[in-house]
Formats: structure tokens, sequence, C-alpha cells
């Protein structure tokens, strides 16, 4: 293949074949093929788009540029859940253990919060001595015998979407939904899986602002991941005002301990169900939503899924009796409430400027080498619809140094109006 | 300005600020930008194409990467010629002293050839002793002095022309109209001229394989040089055949010599003529076609012509006495005729492969650094129309080394029936 011939193929829109395709990955990744070939491609893929068929081929390209996870001998089908990222959203944390107690192998490999936006990785790391950086035999031990390990991506997973990210990142080609799909289920199918559940984040707050772009990617994402050879399912759910009540890593370990002992805010519990039931079903644990949903509620009310949330804090290194005794947790010195400036119904919460003011308060990371206060958060106390008195507190910050309650405040807006929210759920995409 | 941000706008076809893409194209030049932006922007604009305003913007930030002449204070409207390439396009050497010898000064700086097509300098420099690599200072003098020079591009002409070009040539984004706009006129305008005659190839042989194309092409060279504040024209001429008589470097001297001494072939001849009729025009030196003709073949008849081509040529340390004695041009070892294989009417002349058949007797470079051999060529014996038999000589091959006979002989076609060429001169464009 001539590279340059490549390039003009992909800039025309038409078809290169996948074998050539999978050579200039490999050719980026082995460092033969200069970046400036690489942005090249990527401007035309933003373009120009990319099939289907080609966007299976970049994404297993991606994939096999690093460690690919074989868990062949674990049985079951594995199943994860990815999603594409909002404020608050610690879903994976309270899922992960209460699928897996469900007898659904979860083989769960996340990444670091960076912006706006957390990371499961540094949420588990805010429960004293928790380890993410186990090695992949100990991750397939775990998975084998408790049925889930929760650890963190390594240099070796995907490293061809580490670069091309990077590139993208500098050349104004991130939001292309052919390169978010391939970038997306390249690294959850170095894991080893058989299934995927794919929580679509749509609205102000996620990457996605509208319903109409995040169907899109939905849809390529269920497209592209079955011809990839995954079972996957992908749930647009709505993200215009923060998930649950707790922003900030031990903030959220918090509520998600509360998820799985069954006193978890209404939002944040109907979507660790909501996912967990499409896991079970591609997990072959249950056959109608409906008898997913009662076995997922049987691990709460049994204990199970706590106790299982238990094993795998302690086969990784971490103190597993915050579980029961969550003030074992890291604790900010200082909560300071942010009252209600006016009286009414609050009409939007900005999530995304809330996402940032935790960050500024050191629960997140504004470039990947700062590091993070694992106490410190935000508690939100009202949500969208709620009607408030001038003065009632909205929010709690919980701080080590100073609080700019300004900066919570303004994140709220109200109206004399009642106001009805959407719903959670918007739709499910896939077989 | 923050660069993603600048790739962004272009990416969405959108304006970005004149100054933004200046400084955008300091970057590249410096080095302070790097490669792998360049070519997003590259693509980007291959795809979404770019405004006519920035375009110049582009041009002008691409001359000035570089050292632009001066000519303010030679007299008279400075006008020179640029042609997008053909086989057999001699047209500069007999065309810039007949101009000259009409009272409009020629600053004329030139590239090498490549590839199917010849260069200026290369056939300059088969005159005995010519220098094309004169000092700035020395290019201006003639200028003043004789109307005239001709050397060649140094690496301080448009250095980010140069490489953007290589990174085009590596990312598929040659053939983009704003960025070849660019690129032609950046080096023209740093020659310091007033007015600028474009011939525009149209065909087989050229660049440009259609009239819709290169018609796109000169309407845009039109309007970006006059927003660059020079007086331009552009011409749209045939290249379906070779043009002339002549393929190689003395070879092309000497049909050059032909054309000012009044005995040219046909086709060569008429686009000297009006080539020229529109630089006297552009010049000030005629009002009229007719006006500027009858003074160009004046500077024929009365010597003018060939005696400014023997002053250029004794200024820039060449031989001068080639003019009168053409033999004293280097000259093939031998000389092969190619036989005509059937009875017909010459339908086609595949010119580029014409072109290639003389590169690889060693006329041309396959690449930059190849040497070339100054006495060989191709001598084309009859045009698309002609009548011939079997056996009767269609070329003769100057060699020194082997010569492949059926390399030549392969692009003649034939046909039954009688054929008749297309109009030399297609259009006209510009005011």
């Amino acid at each position: 293949m001539r590279v340059v011939d490549f390039l003009r193929t992909v800039r025309d829109g038409k078809a290169v074949a996948a074998c050539d395709l999978t050579e200039f990955v490999q050719g980026i990744s082995k460092g033969e093929i200069p970046d400036y070939q690489a942005t090249a491609f990527l401007m035309a893929v933003f373009l120009k788009g990319l099939s289907d068929e080609l966007t299976v081929a970049l994404t297993l390209a991606m994939r096999d540029s690093g460690q690919v996870v074989n868990l062949a001998n674990v049985p079951g089908i594995k199943v994860d859940k990815h999603s594409t990222g909002g404020v608050g959203d610690k879903i994976s944390l309270p899922l992960a253990p209460l699928v897996a107690a469900c007898g659904v192998p979860v083989p769960m490999i996340s990444g670091r919060g960076l912006g706006h936006t957390g990371g499961t990785l540094d949420k588990l790391e805010s429960i004293p001595g928790f380890r993410v950086d186990l090695p992949t035999d100990r991750f397939k031990s775990m998975v084998r015998e408790l049925g889930c390990s929760l650890i963190g991506q390594t240099g070796d997973v995907a490293p061809a979407d580490k670069k091309l990210y990077a590139l993208r990142d500098v050349t104004a080609t991130v939001e292309s939904i052919p390169l978010i799909t391939a970038s997306i289920l390249s690294k959850k199918l170095a894991e080893g899986i058989d299934a995927l559940v794919l929580d679509v984040k749509v609205g102000r707050g996620a990457f996605m602002k509208t319903e109409r772009d995040a169907r899109r990617l939905a849809e390529s994402l269920v497209r592209v991941g079955t011809g990839a050879g995954l079972r996957v399912r992908a749930v647009l759910t709505r993200m215009d005002e923060p998930l649950g009540r707790m922003i900030g890593n031990a903030l959220e370990v918090r509520e998600s301990i509360d998820i799985l002992m069954g006193k978890g805010p209404a939002d944040t519990t109907e979507l660790t169900f909501a996912l967990g039931a499409e896991m079970l079903q591609l997990g072959g644990k249950a056959v109608t939503p409906t008898e997913a949903r009662q076995k997922l509620q049987e691990a709460v009310q049994s204990g199970a899924g706590a106790t299982k949330f238990e094993e795998i804090i302690a086969a990784q290194h971490g103190d597993p009796r915050v579980v029961r005794e969550p003030d074992r947790l890291p604790t900010a010195q200082s909560q300071t409430p942010v009252l209600s400036p006016k009286t009414g119904v609050i009409k939007t919460i900005d999530s995304f400027a809330l996402g940032l003011a935790a960050m500024r308060l050191g629960a997140g990371r504004s470039k990947a080498e700062d590091k993070i206060d694992p106490a410190v958060g935000i508690e939100i106390l009202h949500h969208v619809g709620d009607a408030v008195h001038k003065g009632d507190p909205l929010a709690i910050i919980h701080h080590n140094g100073p609080a700019n309650l300004e900066d919570v405040q303004s994140t709220f807006a109200f109206s004399s109006k009642p106001v009805t929210p959407g719903p959670l759920v918007i739709d499910k995409i896939g077989a």
C-alpha cells in the first residue's frame, strides 16, 4: 500500500481495503507512518465519514495495537458497561458488583477523570488501600473467581487509540462518530468481553448535546460493535442535570454504597437497574427486563451486591469495611451549605459548570498531571423540578481549602412555574 | 489564536480571520506549528475549500515567508509568465527575450523539471556556461539594464510553499484549487512583478485533465492574483499532444532559437505570440492584441528578440554564439528514427507517456536528485491529424545510451478517418 493512495481514497470518501486500513493503523502504532499522515487521515474521516465495515477494521486494528486480555477460560458471557461520561456518574461502582452478584462476569477496565467529569479509577482509589494497577493475571483470576475486577487502563491497552486521540485533540477531529466509535470500542474489546452495554449521555452536561447526535453515536456503536463480534446494546440517558446526590470521589463511593444497600437516590438507583437489566439479559442470566430487575432487586435486598463489593475491595487491597462503615472513607474538613438566592422551582442545574466547580475544589483534574483530593466535592440537595424557598440549602460543599459558594450557586436557575424534568432513560438501541 | 480553534473553523468551512491564517503560515514556516497540524489544515482546505479572500491571505503569507525581490526602482510594468506545465513546453525561452525586446521588463524566476515535464532552468543550463544561480542584486540589475533575467528559485523564495508542497505531496492534498493557486502565486509574487500571464494547460498531458477544472483554476488564479495586487490574465491552452517539435533540453533550446528567428513550428510560434501579446498589453506596450502581435512580429523580423536572447545568455555567463550557431549546443551521439507501424492518420500522441519516455532517456528526472543529460530527447516529426504511411518516420530519438523505440512508438495512436486537432488557445480569462 502506498500511504498517499490510501489517503486519496479516504479523502474521496471511497472504500479503502480493510487490510490497508489495518496496515495504516499498525504503521502509526509502530511510528512507521508519520503523524502528519495520521492527521490528514483523521481530518478526511472527520469530513467524509467512514463506513461501518471500515470502522470495524479501524476498531480491531486499534484494539490489536496493544495487549488484548484473553478471558476464554472464564466461563459465562463476560459483559461490561461503558458510559460516554457525565457529571456525578458513579454508576459503574454499584453496577459491577451487583451484576457480578447475579452471576454475570464483569471484567471492567476504566480510565481516570479529566475536566468536568470524574473517573471510575479516581473514585475507587478514594477507598483506603484500593489498588487499580493489578497485573493482568490477577485481573483474570479475579474475574474467574469473584466474577469481577475493577482495574485501570495501562499504556498497553490500545496504544494506537492513545496516539490517535492525542492527535485528534490538537487537530479539531475529536467529534467524529466513526472515530469516537472506534476509540470507545477498541479499548473495551481489549478487555476480552463478549457483550457490552453502552450508556450514551444526551444533554447539556454530556459530550453529545442533542438527542439526534447521541442517537447517531449509539447506533454507530451498536452496528460497529456487532460487526466486531460483540453483543451490544445502547441506552440513551439524559444528562441535563448532575446524576444523583454526590459529585466527588469518596462522596460518590458513599452514594454507590447507598445504592447497593437499597437506599440510594431515585435517579442513580434507577439507572443502575436499567443498565444492570441490559447486562443480565446480554449475559444470559435473564430473559425479560422484568426478570432481570427482579434478580438485581434480590441482590440488593439479600446484601449479595454489597458483599460482592466488599470481596472486590478486599481482593484489590482496599479496606472492605467502608461498605458497612462509610465514615472510614476520607471526609473533608469543612461542609458549607449553598443557599438558594430566591424562592421558586429549580429550572436547570448546569452540570458542566458544576463539574468544573468540583474540579476546582480538587475533586478533578484540569490536566492529566494534577493531583486530586479524594474527600472534597459537592452534595446536591435539590434537583430540577423541586420547589425551594429563598435561604433553603441547595447543596453542600465538602472542602479542605476555600469554598467558592457563588461557583455552585450560579449553576442553579429558577422558574416561577412548575418544571417537569424529562425521563432519565430516553431510548434503548440494539436487539 | 489557539491552533485547534483555527483548525475547527477551517474544518467547518467557515471564515477564519485573515490575520490568523497569516499567523498559522508563519508558525509552520518557523517550525512552531507541527506538521501534523499543517496537514490537518491542508486536508480541511482540500475538502471544504477556502474563500478567495483567505486564499489571498494564504498566498501573501507564503510569499512573505521568504525573500521578496523589490523591483520598485526598475521603471516600467514588470510582467512574467507562468505555465502549469506541459510536455515540450519551452515557451518561456523565446517569450522572455521577445517581450523584453518590445520594452516590457520580464523578471523570470523558474523551477526545475520533475517527472514527465521539463524545467526552464534545465533547458537554459544546456547552453554551455549558462548560470541560473545569480545573486539577487545581479538579477535586479539585469532586469533594469537588459529588461530580462532568467534565474532559478533559491531556498529563500516562499519556503512555506516548499514545506506545504512537500506535505501535500504525501497527504493526497495536491489537487486543490486554492492550494494550487496560493502555491503558484506566492512564488511569482516573490519576483516583485506587477502583472502575470498564466498559461493554464488542459488535456491528457496536463495537470488539469478537463476544461472545467482548468477553467476553475484559471479563474481562481485571476481572482486571487488580482486580490493580491497583480494585473493577471490567464490563457487556457490545449495540452493533448506534445507542444512543438522538440522534447529534451538542448533540443528545446534549438526550437526556441528557431521561434526567435521566425522559423519555429506553427504551434509553439503561435503560443509564443498569444502569450506575448497578453504580456505586452499588461505591460502597457500595446493596446490591442493586433498591435501587440505586430510588435512581436517586428522583434522577430528585426532580430531584436534573438539579440536580446544573446545579451541575456552573455550576461548569465553562457556562450551567446549558440543563437546563431545552434550546433554549439550539446548533441546526442545517436539519432534513431521511430517508424510508423501502420498507414493512417495520427489520432492521438500521449504526451504524458512521451514525457516519461524522454525522462527515461535522461532528459528529465524521476526524483529531484537525478542528473540529466542535456543532449538527449525526442524530436517529433508528425502531429495529430497528419496522414502517414507505414514505415514513415514519426519521431527521432536523440540518445547517448540505448533507445527504446517501442517506448516512443506506442505513444502514437492511429485512425483510418481524418482527425482535426482542437484549437491551441481555448479561451482567455481576466480583464
